[in-house]
């Protein structure tokens, strides 16, 4: 397992990226032109199958291991109401997946995912970022070595997930600092604020990135100063997922502002992640787009837990499903076609 | 069962058609509003529970029992060279479906779906719709009986497909008489031909509406006209899906033109179906908009065989998972929000 004792080694998994198996691809696309169907006709199913062998290697990718982390914690911010639920919440959702009846707990079910959640320090919300910053060295650091440390080392696609009231409003931050624009361009609706808790929410990001801003030079000053501990954990497990090159199936706005700012320094970062769907938040969209990403689902989910990813997590095992098992020309006796 | 023994069976059944268990609706609304997760957070996942539990008749529905049913038919218009493939080619994708080697076949098993392919006459292809009527009075009869006792009273959600070299041509004629435009407007290049092959079934599209349009007055006439016999089938077990209140997720552009030409008649009869695609094939989002239906998935497939359904279905499973299992606010002891 990749460690991060310090700022500096979370700088080197940044800069060291291994990248996929290019042999792997290459196989895979052969095999894929002999199966039973007209070329392309399976649209992006194909190229799936072509990234998942890249990354396991193999011109046969599998995809029976799916984990999903949810990853909680709780935001100073939270306490200026930019939020619909109460802080309390947090906790008590965390109770729910651990009870098994939460959306991702149906959703792994359906799944046949291996789930865990990560509670991280619920009962000590990080500061403010309104006002300075959300983490101490330490403490970010120890949110992205939880978030290492839950990939388990057989997986075969990952999920992160996330629970945290109020997390849309660093992570609004978070997209701003990646990829410029303003506290206005960035924030939505979250879990459902109405027209005041909006603009309280605009005006805290807003302050956020005037205070801090000028700081955020780098990936890992700017997770610590506008992030929190559940993001942190998260852009922690996708970049310790890339060094065990275990895809990511990203989710919603949350886990994609948590890529974003690693991507915003190092491109090369988002390339172990397809995008399972675009969230509802307004700017997830742009957020996508921004980091060369194409949602594989539209359905105006907005929950956030991972449960985007989990229902496109179907379609890369469909995906796998037909590049793995449908018969060749050759083996089915089929007459291959012209145009 | 429901028997098409002759045209007027078949218009009786069209005109009428059960609706959805309002009740049920209400209730499953309420149960959906109980649950743990921001009001509407789940988008067309709450949708679609609602849905299902209107042809359930049930607030908390099921979707464990899939039946996917493929149709195979030829078409006397494939002497033309409207495909990319020989005709001979749906029969040996008739053996790959029952030796269990096409794309479909590894969809249905990761779906845990029953299925069954049904060879209709293959050795009699329909006469050239450019030419005269695809079908007679009895076989058009046949192939609709034929769809419609390929419903299993049991299934909870049907997905029907289809392999029919050159079946995109009858297809664009189908979706012409339904909605109205030139052959240009609904052609397209269906397995994958050329510019040449694309100019024949224009062509032959045009031939065909000019000779038989004007005796398209209804859907019966319209699918012994310019159908085909597994359109036909197609159209016949949607039909008696709808009076066994069983759902149907439709899959492209074929299965949308059977459906088209029921629904430019009788529009009601789309209510029990859910879009499960937008084909990669040019004027199958255009066929969805005038059907009034907004597809799930937009992958870029175009592969027939009902493969586009079957990958949409996970996400039937999966609305009906979160809907079914998740726990309410109450049980869960979660606060509720506000705005």
């Amino acid at each position: 397992m990749i460690a991060f004792t310090d700022p500096a080694a979370f700088g080197d998994a940044l800069r060291n990226l291994p990248a996929p198996d290019a042999d792997a691809i290459v196989n895979a696309a052969e095999r894929q032109a002999e199966l039973t169907k007209p070329s392309g006709s399976l649209g992006r199913l194909e190229d799936i199958a072509l990234f998942m062998a890249g990354w396991q290697g193999t011109a046969c990718p599998g995809v029976d291991r799916i984990h999903i982390a949810v990853f909680a914690g709780n935001h100073g911010v939270a306490a200026r109401g930019v939020s619909a639920f109460p802080a309390d919440v947090t906790a008590q959702m965390v109770a729910n997946f651990q009870a098994g009846g939460a959306a991702i707990n149906a959703l792994a079910r359906a799944l046949s995912a291996s789930f865990a959640v990560h509670a991280l320090n619920l009962d000590r919300p990080t500061e403010d970022i309104a006002e300075g910053p959300a983490m101490t060295t330490e403490e970010c650091l120890a949110a992205l070595t939880a978030g290492a440390a839950s990939v388990p080392a057989d997986a075969q696609l990952l999920i992160v997930g996330e629970m945290g009231i109020a997390n849309t409003t660093p992570a609004a931050a978070l997209a701003a600092i990646a990829y410029g624009g303003s506290a206005q361009d960035w924030v939505g609706r979250g879990s459902g604020v109405g027209a005041e808790a909006l603009d309280r929410k605009a005006r805290a990001v807003a302050q956020a990135l005037a205070l801090h801003g000028p700081h955020c030079t780098e990936p890992f000053e700017t997770l610590r100063r506008l992030g929190g501990r559940e993001i942190a954990a998260m852009a922690g497990a996708m970049l310790a997922a890339r060094h065990a090159r275990i895809p990511v199936l990203l989710d919603g706005f949350i886990a994609s502002a948590a890529l974003a700012t690693l991507a915003a320094a190092h491109p090369a970062v988002v390339d172990h992640c397809l995008a399972a769907h675009r969230s509802a938040e307004g700017a997830h969209g742009a957020l996508l787009e921004r980091l060369g990403l194409v949602p594989l689902l539209d359905l105006g989910m907005r929950l956030g837990e991972g449960s985007g990813a989990a229902v496109a997590a179907h379609i890369v095992r469909a995906a796998l499903a037909t590049h793995g098992e449908m018969a060749t020309f050759a083996e089915a006796a089929v007459s291959a076609g012209t145009s």
